[in-house]
């Protein structure tokens, strides 16, 4: 098991990432103070893992409850938010409780943000079941719920006690999800670790077959990555915002979608092609580079295409009602290089709309 | 005009207390930091106020909207914290916009809640335009709404860019809401300033006629009392929980009318003399100093008798159930003197219930 950490003076917490953690009370326990906890996961998760995370809870003779969350991003609602707040009202939980957050990004967002808002704030602990929450979603205290008019627009900074990442739990996912979570992967090094992405594509092969080894170290550079960004910006005053790499473009595409058909990892894989592409229109990206990209992405399955029937007029639109914009001026997370972001709030809407046109 | 300030580092900020402060211009746009503003009213204040305050932005070039919320603690629900929240997604405001309450605590309460939770966090102004709001509710960035099942269950910690309290919208209060207000008044005397609650007992009638001076006074050293506190103690770690007094009585009783019939000032008069008998019969508090108390409530027309139909072991199943109790314990503000409280978590449930069942 390695242990990093989040430093956030006060707030400071530790990231568990290794196989079989969820079997080891260790990793739980000690992080809680009072003696009632909601255990949250969702219908596909619960099945398979929730009873082995309750055991050492009941072992150590917590009083424990349950909520189960319906599973997609459809379902990262209001609605779902005020179920566990009435789910921790009925069993009486107090200031003092601590909730679980068993599953992928939306289980994991819904309930931090849950615990934000529980009597203006209670304790929680990150356990990830999908490789996107374990490299990104999961760490950071970002919170949020989905509004109908735009993706994680109703949310709070709130950080977890601890975060558990199991990494034997990423070979049951399916597929689709495992690949979608590499999108994110593939930003850490994108934006900030040009190292490893050329470790990215090396190792395209153990990934592929998830080799716990390769795994356990996609998991822990990412989480290294993002706990420095998060260190250095914890609300996202400054250099946080690059760690927003396609997601202006993908949040619109999800937006679009309605959140469905596309996964978020996907939506990121195509928004951050796109975004190399007005990199590379800008001057700042060389070509070479944006084919490097390309190939990583498809070297992994993941959509480097907008579908056909989205238009670049409709994603302009909603990328102006991003939580980046300013003043409805869209903000973009561009590229210098592989491993070098930067801001770019002065991007002539023309060249963006051709971009997004030729995709 | 005067003008206090809540020391809270770099969430510090401004109270103005005054007459005519919402003709003034100078109290609101200073704060302002981008072009946004979104003007959150209830139906029965915008009529009267909204107008003049909307001026200003007008004047100065803001992009101006408004939403007008239901009028009444019922109201302070999800809903309305929902329909704030797809006003500003409608007219695509940015993360720099700036909410601004005009209201009594309920509005502040929602759309404090709302600008802590627009896009993790935006920000807002308080203008309260009831006495409980101006000395209580808009000073110390507690937000919430209430969930069916308990008060304020939903919220966050979130602090205004000013307080707005302009004492010359008090005159036209309805008197029942004007005397409601004054239970939190006596509050700030019997938790930590007995002097201001021998000047209260000595200034009944120009505060029964609400005379200007006195209403400057009386808001002023309220708010010199909270925001004192709450520089002690922003997240109610300790001394500010002694701000609760009455509250957990209060809540109860409010809870068990289904947030109807009694105003919340009303629910925590009746709540601290339950609490100053609940004091006495600890042997703390002086029954001479009970009598004072209640003679002071009764001068202001406040309810000191529970509703016949309020049964003492309803009240105490939801007193269980606040916030401030901890794992099931129910933890009380009571008196050791007139201008002195302390935390009771070790009350005898017989004798609460006795106490419960005298009123």
């Amino acid at each position: 098991m390695k242990t990093l950490r989040v430093e956030l003076g006060a707030r400071s917490y530790p990231i568990y990432i290794g196989q079989q953690l969820i079997d080891n009370p260790d990793c739980f326990l000690p992080a809680v103070r009072g003696r009632q906890v909601l255990l949250v996961s969702n219908e596909t998760v619960a099945p398979l893992y929730l009873d082995r995370v309750r055991r050492h809870f009941v072992d150590a003779d917590f009083i424990v409850a349950e909520h189960i969350l319906e599973d997609g991003e459809v379902y990262k609602n209001l609605q779902q938010f005020e179920g566990i707040l009435t789910t921790l009202l009925r069993h009486d939980f107090s200031r003092d409780c601590c909730l679980l957050a068993l599953g992928g990004g939306v289980a994991g967002d819904t309930v931090g943000f849950a615990a934000a808002c529980y009597q203006r704030g209670v304790d929680f602990i990150q356990v990830p079941t999908t490789l996107l929450a374990q490299v990104d979603s999961s760490v950071g205290g970002k919170t949020a719920v989905n509004h109908p008019l735009g993706k994680n627009m109703i949310g709070a900074f709130h950080q977890p006690l601890a975060v558990v990442a199991d990494t034997g739990l990423l070979t049951s996912l399916p597929e689709r999800q495992y690949l979608a979570g590499l999108a994110e992967v593939i930003k850490y090094g994108l934006i900030r670790d040009g190292a490893f992405f050329s470790w990215l594509e090396e190792h395209r092969l153990p990934l592929l077959q998830r080799e716990q080894d390769a795994l356990m170290h996609v998991v822990e550079q990412s989480c290294l990555n993002k706990a420095a960004v998060v260190a250095a910006d914890e609300r996202e005053a400054g250099v946080r915002a690059t760690l927003n790499l396609g997601h202006t473009f993908g949040h619109a595409l999800e937006t679009a979608l309605a959140y469905r058909d596309w996964l978020h990892g996907e939506a990121v894989a195509c928004g951050m092609l796109l975004a190399s592409r007005v990199s590379v229109a800008r001057g700042w990206l060389a070509a070479t580079e944006l084919t490097r990209i390309e190939t990583l992405l498809q070297g992994f399955g993941l959509p480097t295409r907008l579908p056909a029937h989205i238009g670049a007029d409709e994603l302009l639109a909603l990328m102006r009602r991003d939580k980046k914009a300013r003043g409805g001026k869209i903000v973009l997370v561009l590229l210098d290089a592989i491993g070098s972001a930067r801001i770019d709030d002065a991007c002539p809407e023309p060249l963006l709309r051709e971009c997004l046109s030729a995709s």
